[in-house]
């Protein structure tokens, strides 16, 4: 930790903040400039709060050196974390790419979507059961329902499955049915949330807040991994900012800073980051170009009558023309889409769509 | 809801979202400009997505006309909201004062502040028991144990108590301790909670999310007022902006507009909203004077050793200077601070300092 | 400035960076910590860029420590500077109210606003006669023509006159009519414009840019005190952020921050902070209740004929009830409006309205 | 254009709106909407400013429905524009990559570097010669002593030179020496000086402004247009939000939006846009995949010892491998890079370099 004083602090503030600092078992290194004077407080300081400095006479302000998260760092792993999914892997050579609709609105839709962007060559059925809308009068989600539902498209398709968690109460439920635990942006600091999915064993996909800073993402992350959960994909989703011309601001900064900060592997939503479906596909390849290591879509297969985001939905035919699209720039950049994926997993269906 | 058609829309297009207009019950109303059109769909809209349209072809953008918020809104309830909190009123002539530590982190602690800021003439005393930390090593709160801390405080002090709710499983103990319920602007977006406290009959204080608009808070309002609770306080607290120099930028304009938008009453938190204590007491001020209904802000007995916010905290004494010098511009303004509050409330006593 | 190696900087990297800083002629003095290093160099390094250092191998980050503005700064020249205006001062006790049209429309036009903001207690008349419009379609200002009108309206009330200068070309022509020459918020970084009026004797009204920070804003004071002109007055109006409700966002914090920063005299604009007439009392009440020195403000005779803002100027009649209620709030902070206007100044007056 | 009028706006005041309109000679169409009124006001609408309506009684707010731009809309140009420059055109398949120091330091480094650029592949060399320092003390360039330099360095190489114009007093003398005219950020909205480069027949790189929207940056390019200067290129730079991992956001949805909304080419400049040589590479892969028509990128053979920008200098070594990496993903994406460079044109090399 960097303490700054303000130029013309007297030698009692400057000895007064070295005292403080050995008082927390620091030690003090003060460098003497020629207008200010900064103290290094060189030892444990993680349990250090900076306002322990910050209030003290003469302090101008505190500056943690270190990285605050530890386990998302790379610093202490470096290598990438890769971690299967059902067929296939996150974090390595191969992009999965994860579509459905954003909300399960009826067993029909649900399953004729999920046929459909796995024709099309999806890896991953996303879809939301529990919505988080800004509206009380708008869909709220199928709940449980929706999860049958989603459970059955899975065993049609053998596309695992990802769906959104919004309470710790629905914890224990959801994780019987999907894959991929999603946490949204709304809740990407709801800590006790994040705790408890920390608890689980089920990869979660944390979507960054609309407001979060990149250190905000991983500290976020860090809460999961100190549970014990290691399986941790970062999903940037677009940033709030002033431009109004999209529904959020792609911040494809985030892509290389997060792939040189973190292990993680990190995904990029283009429904969200752009809210219009006429730009999805420009910038899922342009997350791909910038090392992204996975892709989350929403399609519909009737976007003028979906219950939500309908202007952000992929038709079934323009998200074939994605893949398609995004797979020219994946081998660009020495990676690929999964691989052709297996005919249907005879075992595991257990139903037929009859509508 | 207006729908504006692409320049060079065609009849067919047109006729297309006329067609669409009215079979959603809505009465389609065209009028054809100079290069484009826009068509009004009259009716009941509310329930009508706007994805209804945005996808139909020749579609350039829908717009609802009409607030999204009803209950929240001004237009059906134009006179202010007044509520009785215990021993004054928010939302009408007089501006209460809220104070207190970030956290409460002892017995001693609450307490001892408890005594200072009602000395230094606060109306309610505020204090974390479960704390929403970026960190997951940082403190997380006393939890129940600081409910009866607070308890204890309020007995000595007749303060009523203002502590922050962060999940559902916390709702039903918290509503036994606490007179006002706080949604913190990580879970101003978190509408389970939001449902929860609106299932209560406790006032909420719920604060502005670091990027939400003011319509998305008075949205956030209006799942809590749904819920039949209707004390609820709007409180802005600082917005992310790319200014550095404060933690968070105050939205001073935020204030007029939700005066003017809505009934419910606004409190500023300038401890939040600057991240500075140097800087309260002006924004405090200003605030006041741009019409806030009360003030709640961090005083702690010894910020350095505080174990959160310490930088942005108060000490009694300044909070103290505060007081005297927003009551100058309340009464500037045709206000008032709560008036000398009565004498200890001697049969709410069970309970003395020891320490 | 300090060097903040990478964790796992080598020996060799952490020699060269100190090789590097002794090649600047500054001196080194590393403090080794427990997982990252930290250099300091000490000496005369204003004019030594970072960049030396920020790409060298192991290096992280390079911090500043010292303010990059000297004359702005309060640390050299810690109490307020007062400047003389046209029968009042600015930066000390009285708070003067600039008032006027966005642009001068018309010789009757300009007349009239100047004798009805006089009579409701304005200490100086604003006008634009080069206006910076987002669209070239737009009316873009007299020119001239509207110079002299205002010198004419001048002559007739006494007022001084403020009026932006959009061009270095037009300096010479603007300080012969102009009291006060006026950057607006596009020219912030216009440094050639900086320049150049940092070489005349006039005093300056400086508009922070649309995302100019705190720091950006000193440092184009800065500019325009290197050239020898100490007479600069910084103006916040409102910053770029995401919300909508209003035009800008006021950065009220920007306020106290800067009186604590810098010892130059601060305004606000509350016509272009809210960009909504119905919000500029408010907010010239808030601005004036967290220390500021000055109020400039939008007022039109007939704000629906306006030429341009419209929708944010006063009219006469509201423009004197600001003033009344501005008043009480800077008497509740110990300060005062500029004292009841002289006379119209006999001597000056070279013209009647004739219209 | 369309105003909403507030909700319970009473029939007089719908009247006297509708007067209003027919006042300038539009037609208005009333819409009845069940909470609230509509107007439409249909005709020569672009010279009638909002204000006119905005202020008058009941009225909420009022809308432009076409775009405030026309010569820059693709919606009356329906085909790229694509401009011929030295050896190569931009806007239609082929993506020229301008590459270049910050600033000219001195003849040898800007001889060197062009040589290098152009042995690596780039198409146009950029250099600075009047700087925008956000510090006085800062280098601010060479001048014209400068612009002789990149004169030289054309002649050697062949390459079309690329250099920021500051005022409007520079720009007699830079069209005699440059290819292009670079407007930078800080001057998007400098009016006077886009006029000036409207006057000029030299093709233009228009930066986007830190703070500007997409549709101010069309404006921007409307005021150059409306001079008759038709070939203006975009710049995408980064925008100013609260994320501070890097020194700016790019706005890569930006790319996708502007390709459909106009027909000029659009560039973008990773290295301002991230503020990192780390993260360049990344970001202009990024930028072709999602549609852009060049790159322009900074390189300096000595990053340690650049005068300005360093620390988001590629080497010469690091540019030939973005080269490359580049390619791949222009071909990924149907587009190429400009094709091999003919040889150093004989007839043009005036000068050796000397040393």
């Amino acid at each position: 930790m960097m303490i700054i004083m303000q130029p013309g602090a007297t030698k009692e503030q400057i000895d007064h903040v070295i005292e403080h600092i050995e008082e927390q078992h620091l030690s003090a290194h003060p460098i003497f400039g020629v207008e200010q004077t900064v103290i290094g407080a060189v030892g444990e300081s993680h349990t250090v709060p900076t306002s322990a400095f910050e209030t003290l006479p003469g302090v101008l302000a505190v500056q943690r050196i270190s990285q605050p998260y530890k386990l998302a760092s790379r610093q202490f792993h470096p290598k990438n974390s890769v971690f299967p999914l059902d067929g296939f892997t996150i974090g390595d050579q191969e992009i999965p790419i994860i579509a459905g609709p954003c909300s399960v609105e009826s067993r029909t839709q649900i399953i004729e979507t999920a046929q459909a962007v796995k024709e099309a060559g999806a890896n991953a059925l996303r879809g939301g059961v529990f919505k988080p809308r800004t509206s009380p009068y708008a869909f709220q989600g199928l709940g449980k329902e929706g999860l049958e539902y989603m459970a059955e498209a899975r065993a049609l398709t053998g596309l695992p499955i990802v769906a959104e968690v919004m309470a710790v109460s629905q914890v224990p439920v959801m994780v019987n049915y999907v894959d991929v635990l999603q946490i949204g942006a709304r809740n990407m600091q709801n800590f006790n949330l994040l705790r408890a999915v920390g608890d689980t064993r089920t990869p979660v996909l944390l979507k960054r807040g609309m407001s979060a800073t990149v250190e905000d993402l991983l500290m976020a992350a860090e809460y999961i991994l100190a549970g014990g959960n290691e399986r941790v994909m970062l999903c940037e989703r677009g940033i709030r900012t002033f431009e109004t011309a999209t529904r959020n601001t792609t911040d494809i900064n985030a892509i290389p800073v997060l792939k040189s900060l973190t292990h993680l592997p990190v995904v990029l939503d283009p429904s969200h980051s752009t809210g219009h479906y006429d730009y999805v596909t420009a910038v899922a390849r342009a997350a791909v170009a910038a090392g992204a290591d996975g892709i989350i879509v929403e399609v519909h297969p009737d976007p003028a009558h979906a219950l939500s985001d309908g202007r952000q939905s992929l038709t079934p035919e323009n998200f074939a023309t994605m893949v398609r699209k995004v797979k020219a720039v994946a081998e660009a950049v020495d990676r690929c889409l999964v691989s052709a994926s297996s005919p249907l997993p005879v075992g595991r269906v257990t139903n037929k769509i009859v509508g």
